[in-house]
């Protein structure tokens, strides 16, 4: 593994810049209180809608905090990402903001809506096969042929940064209520949410508590936690979690995520079932089952929180017409 | 007609009084703004997610406000209401906060979802005939009998002011970020929602200019409106907005319509089927089709709101999950 420079790790400074760059541009999205959560947990509960995300899901707040970075003799080559489907997105809007061309890198077995909703958002897109291809192989190819700018979906302090408003404004909406986090739950794939969530909340409220959840199975960074190195997932595909696939921490992200959070849980697949009908039924809310994790963990009551202010993110919310019916039907 | 008290209509006055007696029993729920509906219809579109509210529908502001307003030696009678499904939820909910018995007298044709989470949340439930029977003089007879309360879904001053608070929360949500309503659209039934919001907001923003949505062929509203006097719908079931059926204005709430809106607009049900597809894929909202009325209006193109500030109330989130797969589906 690569000795990390932790000169390039992102910081609360970092994310305040953030904040300025994405605003405006990124919504403020609400932090929800649902009584009926409150209730049946026993807890406070909050739920950041970063489904209310422009594009669907947080992923637009990293991308364009890198890409309006990007020096202006640099734009007209464009930018290329690899991405399931949320980055994909995030990436898109971003550059067609900012009048940029975009090229992404999209598995053939992503979700059709997230094809289509990538480039419905003017980006050209380059399929590959997830179980066989390299992905960043790919897109390193495309960034040395035209002299554009890769957009890494977490391996860079621009998108930890980014992704780390989402804790700024958390830790801001709660103080105006006179609150502050006791428990955080994050879904992690690279890890650039969580990293990002950890440092932003953690520069106001250090005594906070993260618990990254993943899906049974790809519980990568849960093992890494334990065994201190960026362990792999045996699998690249088989999730109901589609968004939160990654083979393996990031080599930025971990170093953070290890000294911030350093806990984990795992959902399975039918407990992310649940957690998706649930946000149907009770909280009126469309989230995918990757942004619906952190939530399955609390109602399948995989941590005590009574008592407790507990904040969960629902990352995003990009899920098929038909799988949803399928989700919310039995 | 008889004859409308002037006196007993709501004031500005009674909805800060609402607004202060629902505070930590009803949710603040969030003003959502979505960049891609911006740019679909070239306006600053707002939406008042009531969805997100206690039991997923505006019904609980109104309910609360008038249950908690009952005296001390008349609550152990308990509640009557008649509703569809969404007062009924919010009387039932209100009720149990109250300690209070509720009885919910409801068409045998709501939609099962609305039925069982009336009776989830602890209320007796008797069911009428919408065709063939009075549900008035059926819940009249309850109180007669019991000495319980009548808690109307309308006409009634708290109950009005309860609603209204949504208006007084749009006005200050918007005077936070420096910006102020236009065009406020909301879907209009027994008016209830209309007057309470039409009062909230024109009592600090008075030139907003106000529309109600109506199903087609369910558009008493507007024809009162244009013949001042309280038109009656030909048919008492039929449209998919099941929410939005009272067969005329309500003899409290049209003087306030009539003086705060006077225009209205009507939506058809493929017009309805798309908002709520529409909600689904791009704002990740799960919105019944009667709550989505004046997002239909707005997408339909049925006013001309280019460069303004428009408001559309998503007044309830209630819907069978079969027939929303239905209705996100093609």
């Amino acid at each position: 593994m690569a000795v990390i420079d932790t000169r390039i790790l992102p910081t609360a400074a970092d994310i305040e810049a953030a904040a300025h760059r994405i605003a405006g541009a990124a919504v403020r999205t609400p932090l929800i209180n649902a009584p009926v959560l409150d209730e049946r947990l026993g807890a406070r509960v909050f739920l950041k809608a970063e489904t209310l995300q422009r594009t669907g899901s947080f992923k637009f707040r990293g991308a364009y905090n890198k890409i309006s970075a990007i020096a202006p003799e640099r734009r007209a080559a464009g930018v290329v990402a690899y991405s399931s489907g949320n980055h994909a997105q995030g990436v898109a809007a971003a550059a067609r903001l900012m009048g940029m061309r975009a090229t992404i890198v999209m598995p053939a077995d992503a979700p059709l809506l997230k094809r289509q909703r990538t480039a419905a958002l003017g980006a050209e897109i380059v399929l590959y096969d997830r179980e066989r291809e390299d992905r960043a192989a790919i897109a390193k190819a495309i960034v040395a042929e035209r002299g554009a700018t890769l957009v890494p979906p977490y391996d860079d302090p621009l998108i930890v940064a980014g992704q780390g408003t989402i804790g700024r404004e958390i830790v801001e909406d709660l103080a105006a209520l006179g609150l502050a986090p006791d428990i955080v739950v994050v879904g992690a794939s690279g890890g650039g949410l969580a990293a990002g969530v950890a440092l932003g909340v953690k520069a106001k409220v250090p005594q906070a508590m993260f618990y990254t959840v993943e899906p049974e199975g790809f519980d990568d960074t849960l093992r890494s936690f334990k065994s201190g190195r960026r362990e792999i997932n045996p699998r690249l595909s088989g999730s109901i979690c589609d968004a939160l696939m990654s083979s393996t921490p990031g080599e930025l992200t971990f170093p953070i995520t290890r000294e911030l959070i350093g806990q984990g849980l795992v959902a399975t697949d039918d407990e992310v079932k649940r957690a998706v009908r649930y946000a149907f039924e009770e909280l009126k809310l469309v989230v995918e089952p990757g942004g619906a994790i952190g939530l399955a963990a609390l109602l399948a009551g995989k941590l005590e929180v009574k008592g407790r202010l507990v904040v969960a993110i629902l990352s995003g919310g990009n899920v098929d017409a038909d799988l949803f019916a399928k989700l919310i039907g039995g």
